[in-house]
């Protein structure tokens, strides 16, 4: 009986493994047959994508890049969340001038805020780029980092989109949600590269994108660390720190991760040297990324002429340098998940 | 036949899950009774760590941090590697000063570079920290983010420690490089937050101490995003950007990480706010801990009256507020590999 036990022991074992390695077997290509991004309609965009994973992550291909250095990074607005009527961290700005004028009367009488409170764009347009930092100063600064992360919390659980009234947070694009998560689980890294305020984004983007706070890259205001009866703070000062737009993402991509992308998404001029920065030069394979917004029924349409996210020179260069333009019209089934 | 298969093969698959659960209830106590920390001596300072880690991990724990919060921030010069006779950075300074000369026929009349090229520290010194930045400058700046990282990753190649004879990357503490593996197998990220600077470090830190480049943070200068011939580089400009020290490394964490740490580890005044960002109103356990070297004969003894790294102020606060304090004579076994 012992052996006999043994016998069926010994067979029974060879059948289990053999289940189990024929398990191992089958996952990943049944893993890869379903489609991981289910938001996205068939077409030269999605196959670009599609292409560029199975390349870089193929042990053994010519392309293989090493899971460390699968660094993607994303601008944030127009190309993961909408920026239209204007970037939601203005719609914030205007409505923190509004709270906060009952302790500041002179404003009825100041730029740019008299024009905020007349509720007059076209004056506050007119204050130009000085105006706007000094709209941006005095909502943002002079408070703590721990004060104003709650500050912005406590906005977004209240504020809508004033065309999809939905929370600025679901006004995200679910394709490029399934990109983030499709992009992670092939060992990629996500990292948010914006010109939007870095602590703006970073106590909302973990919970939305998936993406970490010390994934953020972001615009800054300078900060001063103070010993408050013995509680340590940083100071928020009214004085700008860095501009992570333009030429200034690739420098912000260089100081916050150190390593250069292999993959880069973006919808703007804003965008368009961190998308060289990832293409131009590059030891692996790159993806370069534009999300053209086409879609004036679901979304907006506007490029060459608009001022929030005006895309023109980096339509161009993506024409010349071969990268990849989404067509939000075209290329994408779905744009939000309310809709 | 078959039913006494079935009956076999029933008791055989119940007596393999029960070694498979055996095995998975088993496995945390064995790998907890080996020694993760081999190079430490028992006593106060190594079971603070022990303790610590054991109350932020157990879940359950009114201590339990969730994994994505248990952030541990290193300082280098003086914590993780040796600092003494001088900083290894300020070594490597002074190599390119020696190697640049030829180039620069103007220096062997002007200061700093003839204190240098002399070999004249006193008069280096008296150049103060004007002198500093200005060599600093002449070595660091004016090249491409790649080429300053080949000049570093040759040097380090070649230099070595004056004492020690081994190559500075060798001259790391095995207690600590222990210690952020142990951290690191328990769910933690561990950072480096130098005042010395991120480009000097980055090229390294992965393979000697397992940090990739994404988590250093340092010191740094400005650089320009410019396109060579199409090509797009980083240039180096000769013009401090951040200084990560003192009152700086809580402003640094807090732009690079986003989170406050809950440990911190350092050796000198430098690093005091970084101690206090991470303990002082703490919403969770927090471990502060101050390298104390004691130790003249396997490495050296110093604190309150040194250039580099000088702890005066933050040993008296480590008093105050209970912070571990190592003295590298009694608590570590083993200070280097080589030893």
């Amino acid at each position: 009986m012992n052996s006999l036990f043994s016998a069926h022991r010994r067979a029974f074992l060879t059948a289990l493994l053999a289940a189990a390695a024929n398990a191992a077997i089958f996952r990943a290509p049944a893993l890869a047959q379903s489609d991981p991004l289910p938001s996205w309609n068939d077409g030269k965009a999605k196959q670009s994508i599609l292409d560029f994973v199975v390349n870089v992550t193929r042990e053994g291909s010519p392309g293989f890049v090493p899971a460390p250095q699968r660094i993607a990074t994303f601008d944030n607005d127009g190309t993961l969340w909408v920026e239209h009527p204007m970037y939601t961290q203005l719609a914030f700005a205007l409505d923190r001038v509004k709270d906060l004028a009952p302790q500041h009367p002179e404003w009825k009488k100041k730029q740019p805020f008299k024009a905020v409170l007349d509720g007059d764009m076209r004056a506050l347009a007119a204050t130009g780029e000085r105006g706007l930092v000094e709209l941006i100063m005095a909502t943002h600064a002079n408070m703590s980092t721990r004060d104003f992360e709650r500050i912005v919390t406590d906005w977004l659980s209240t504020a809508r989109h004033p065309r999809f009234k939905q929370p600025y947070t679901d006004c995200v694009y679910q394709p490029m949600i399934e990109l983030l998560a499709y992009l992670r689980a092939n060992g990629f890294k996500t990292y948010i590269v914006s010109g939007g305020g870095i602590e703006f984004m970073r106590p909302w983007t973990e919970r939305v994108y998936g993406v970490p706070p010390e994934q953020v890259v972001g615009s800054s205001i300078k900060t001063r660390y103070v010993l408050r009866s013995d509680t340590p703070i940083l100071l928020r000062l009214p004085d700008v720190n860095f501009v992570d737009d333009g030429p200034g993402k690739p420098v912000g991509i260089n100081s916050h991760i150190g390593r250069r992308p292999i993959a880069a998404f973006g919808n703007s001029d804003g965008d368009l040297q961190m998308l060289e920065w990832a293409t131009k030069a590059a030891a692996t394979p790159a993806l370069a990324l534009i999300v053209h917004h086409t879609d004036a029924e679901r979304e907006y349409a506007y490029d060459r002429d608009t001022h929030f996210g005006k895309l023109d020179k980096a339509l161009d260069a993506a024409k010349l340098n071969n990268w990849t333009v989404v067509s939000m019209k075209d290329d994408w089934k779905r744009i939000f998940k309310f809709q």
